[in-house]
């Protein structure tokens, strides 16, 4: 009990001062006192002890375990940013390792907990995932609604609201005429290893070709520095490389052009094209390059007619020499459309991708014959010369700033030629350029868990009916479309067509259509497209490109959607290369005004970095600050 | 306003009647109640309307869309039960169907809503998935508690509490002292495409062994009947079978034992020996038939010294062949202990698999020479021979009973040789018999989401230290170790862990050490096993199989852990057969004491049953009963 009030007030401090020196000394509050510091101790021995306990029972992806790295402890995560423990930039390191082992240690001997947890930026999009932000209140309780309504329930045979509603979601999503069905699995990898399963069956059906035929095996046709996954099936259908070089199974079947890709370098954008498909431009090691002023120029198609008849001549006559030359057997074009993300984040040019489609449709007889009769005319259905694959899973989705990134290949005019001006900001895909699969993860389920989404034609889908169970697709994972995936998924496709149509990237867009940044574009020489075409924009501003474009310690740079990619100048490249480590650990310590450092990561000699849908221009010119700080630094 | 009220009831009564009737005609009563008709109407309109809605858009997985299948709509889940909406038996389908295209209905006219949803047993525990239960609030709570503090964040060079914790959680209720490392995929396929990489590479560096090097590729070791995924690079690991010959891709590698299984019969357990292993018993079609009493003198190995050596003469004499003759190389020894499933329910001979790890182990120059001296001891970590890989996707974390299958190949006292007794029941695995890779899935993470975790020991670890990057395993889907799924994985184990201690199983397990199911079995040769062994058993009792067993209708049966199997008697049989069907189709509407329906899966002429783990006895019995009334019924 407090003690009565004396009058005086320096009696009454001295007395208050015992009484409340009594009670501190008492037994409750001071193993009230000790609880709270042994929480807090075993909060922060646990936290700080988090790396090197991984170091002991971890086996990380991706990683060379006997070369040591500085492993980030993650402690939660709100919005864009991890809050995070980095042990090589923990001032206490020593002192709070100290208090772990000895039990209770004053507070007044620990750091401030301030200074154990950073926010760190995700600029990596915890690996492409992140769309709206993580610890998500809407998603997280869609995904409490779903584990409490349902756990996860038997789809085989079956079916539940939450897998119908993605369904429907995604097919008006991509707004791709030629898809009707959807099937469920995991991951982008066995999304895409079911749909090499489709197309490959579909064109072996076609084409009359079979396993023990004694032709050569069927392979597909993609693109030099593809990356379609980890499982071995779709390590298949890359080129030889760094990824799968060491799996003993790996086996590629197919053959990879060497697209012409684009980068930034000085305000200009040069396109590189490999010497095999011919230019009178500049000469640059072994390829020529061809320069463009504005991202909307290259996106010209109408434009570039030379550039259209030099790539359609090279994949014609290389067709011609891989079928009817070398025998080979070509099932399934797969490509990643204008950005492919694992390879090395490599910028394609869309013209190319765009030829490769049209000359494969236009002219199936370079692939084969088939055996019932003629090639079925290229509807909104049919498949036409090899059934197109296109891996969304990094690129589709918003990531590039649209609904499928297939559209890119298309001009504006052939993407709204068939939409009235009321419709949404996601143009409907042109049918000759569409995708007859299209495989779509990652960004699906709001960045909060695995499922993925593999939709086909109906024209593929017949290919696996008939009487036998047998030639059905046998493929299924137990969980096949979880209804927490399905439903956080459906509440995810929601929010970001609610963005696109409400216009909630105006601001990043504005920069992009502006006269400054086309002032040296050609007019778009097709029918005046409509006003409501997505242009290609970045959530990276024009000005940022330039200024990093001019840097002497970048080769080059670009800026697509959510993505901001820099090559960096150094003496070795690729994967092995160590050139962007520097730059990345020094990120991870250069705190911008709100403290906040970024956590990106690295491709070899690529760094790269990448906003959610809901990062704010403010958030990105933070960033950028902070990037452009660490380049000059370094 | 009520009207006051009168002294004679009947007066009163009158106008009480008179304003009720105002009142229920009131704009506002009527409205309220449309309002509620039209949400009950939308709500079943949208259930039954979901199996046709499903046909349109849903591409399902292992179905043969131009075969009419019955297609169930799930409307909720909770316990072991469904609660669906099965087309095939709704009395009201004109009826409701008429209702949902006409809009509004007098509410008379519809069927109580009773009659839309039925309970249905989750049979097949939504494919081998459920061991808590659907719906279960704790795994909903925790799954929401991720989802709101990380939603998923990097795992890359980054670590988080949920992944920490299920790592050591893991092994420590595996008990197998050869694993120490964790590597995190999502699904039990591609865990198993982890597992063969790990595995492939630790032999091929061992022996000396590389791509291109004119040898033979590297093959696994296995058994006919196994399935190990569905992505193409683990469908190599099986025998070409009706699940992977229409895969284009599909490329067997491998050679695979037609190992000895058992089946129960007139209440005998049959061991069916394949003739190339030789034996004296009774003749039936191309195998051997030798009769056992009890599954206990099954699993005593040490009583059955002549088996031992009959198979072990038959797998040196085979793997002689293979290598030596055929120049075979061989990299990985796979197996699903003591159960294989997708491969159609196979009872595996115990010892057949125990006999096959101990030969290879004691026998490593049957598989080759090691490259850099000679092959190192096998101790907890070294592999010998053959890298073992357990697939344990479906048989493991107790949906046998056991927290490893692993432990069903040592006998009780090799399990229990390093472990006091006061430890937890399920043993700690015996070194000679553990598998050097471990892979878990399914029940890992309480049936609610997917995530796989593929344990290996130090010593296939080490295979991939180098100073090189591109030695590395170089794998890692996009939602690696997602806290959701590691923090709802580790409540799981802590709640299974806690049903074993505890001895919740207690019940079902003594039917099976009653001295009645034991009569015939001859004392265990081994020094007294200490009484806390967990026996053999299953949650379905020995009665029951003892009944199924001597059923006309069944050609045999079998029941370890919470799986029951029957081979239904038919002319055809495999995969294609539809023997099962009609059982199948009566089993949803053949309603128990308590109204609920069972919602069971068929392997070809194979019938299964599967329960939770939180499944009590008595919904057993009512399983039981159900069952044997459509066996009479059928």
């Amino acid at each position: 009990m407090p003690p009565t009030r004396r009058q005086d007030p320096k009696d009454d401090e001295a007395v208050l001062s015992d009484y409340y020196q009594e009670c501190s000394e008492s037994k409750a509050v001071t193993s009230l006192i000790d609880l709270l510091q042994q929480r807090h101790f075993s909060r922060v021995s646990k936290l700080t002890s988090m790396p090197s306990q991984a170091e002991g029972v971890i086996w990380h992806p991706f990683r060379q375990h006997s070369i040591p790295h500085n492993i980030i402890a993650i402690d939660s995560a709100y919005g864009d940013h991890f809050q995070a423990y980095n042990q090589e930039s923990d001032p206490s390191l020593a002192s709070s390792t100290t208090t772990s082992s000895s039990g209770l240690a004053p507070l007044a001997a620990q750091p401030p907990a301030k200074s154990l947890l950073t926010p760190l930026f995700d600029a990596s999009a915890s690996w492409w995932t992140q769309g709206l932000g993580h610890g998500n209140p809407d998603i997280a309780l869609t995904a409490a609604h779903a584990a409490g309504r349902y756990g996860h329930v038997m789809f085989a045979h079956a079916v539940h609201e939450p897998a119908l509603d993605i369904s429907y979601n995604l097919l008006s999503t991509l707004q791709n005429p030629r898809l009707n069905r959807v099937f469920f699995t995991d991951n982008g990898s066995t999304g895409m290893e079911v749909a090499v399963k489709m197309a490959l069956r579909a064109s072996c059906q076609r084409y009359g070709w079979a396993k023990d035929d004694g032709g050569s095996p069927v392979a597909i046709l993609g693109l030099k520095g593809s990356y379609h996954g980890d499982t071995i099936g779709v390590m298949n259908c890359s080129e030889p490389n760094i990824f799968n070089e060491k799996v003993d199974w790996h086996q590629p079947w197919g053959h990879w052009f060497d697209p012409p890709s684009l980068l930034m370098r000085h305000g200009k954008w040069e396109l590189s094209i490999p010497e095999d498909m011919q230019s009178s431009s500049i000469h640059a090691n072994d390829r020529t390059v061809q320069v463009f002023d504005s991202l909307d120029s290259i996106f010209n198609f109408d434009a570039r007619q030379a550039d259209t008849a030099r790539y359609e001549e090279h994949i014609k006559s290389t067709l011609t020499t891989l079928v009817k030359d070398q025998g080979k057997r070509l099932g399934a074009l797969i490509m990643e459309p204008l950005l492919m993300g694992a390879g090395g984040m490599i910028f394609v040019d869309p013209l190319f991708q765009r030829t490769l489609i049209t000359t494969i449709r236009s002219n199936p007889d370079l692939i084969g014959t088939p055996v019932d009769g003629p090639e079925p005319n290229c509807s909104d259905s049919n498949w036409t010369g090899l059934p197109l694959i296109a891996d969304e899973v990094f690129t589709g989705l918003y990531r590039l700033g649209r609904a499928s990134s297939s559209s890119f290949l298309s001009t504006p005019a052939e993407n709204f030629s068939t939409q009235s001006p009321s419709a949404a900001q996601s143009p409907r895909l042109h049918t000759p350029i569409a995708p007859d699969i299209s495989v779509h993860a990652k960004l699906l389920t709001a960045g909060l868990l695995p499922l993925a989404l593999t939709a086909a034609s109906e024209s593929i889908f017949q290919t696996f009916l008939s009487a036998s169970k047998s030639d059905a697709l046998l493929h299924g994972h137990s969980y096949t479309a979880h209804p927490i995936g399905c439903m956080v998924g459906n509440k995810a496709l929601d929010e970001y067509r609610r963005m696109d149509t409400e216009g909630s990237w105006d601001e990043f867009k504005k920069p992009w259509t502006s006269s400054t940044s086309q002032s040296t574009t050609p007019a778009l020489s097709s029918a005046s497209p409509p006003t409501q075409a997505t242009p290609v924009f970045s959530f990276f501003p024009p000005s940022l490109l330039d200024t990093l474009s001019h840097h002497p310690k970048l080769r080059g740079c670009f800026a697509l959607g959510t993505v901001l990619v820099l090559k960096v100048a150094s003496e070795g490249s690729g994967y092995n290369s160590s050139a962007t480590a520097s730059l990345q650990a020094l990120l991870l310590t250069l705190l911008d005004s709100e403290g906040c450092g970024i956590h990106s990561r690295v491709l070899g000699d690529v760094i790269y970095f990448m906003t959610s849908l809901t990062t704010t221009p403010e958030q990105v010119e933070r960033l950028s600050k902070t990037l452009l700080q660490a380049l000059d630094q370094q």
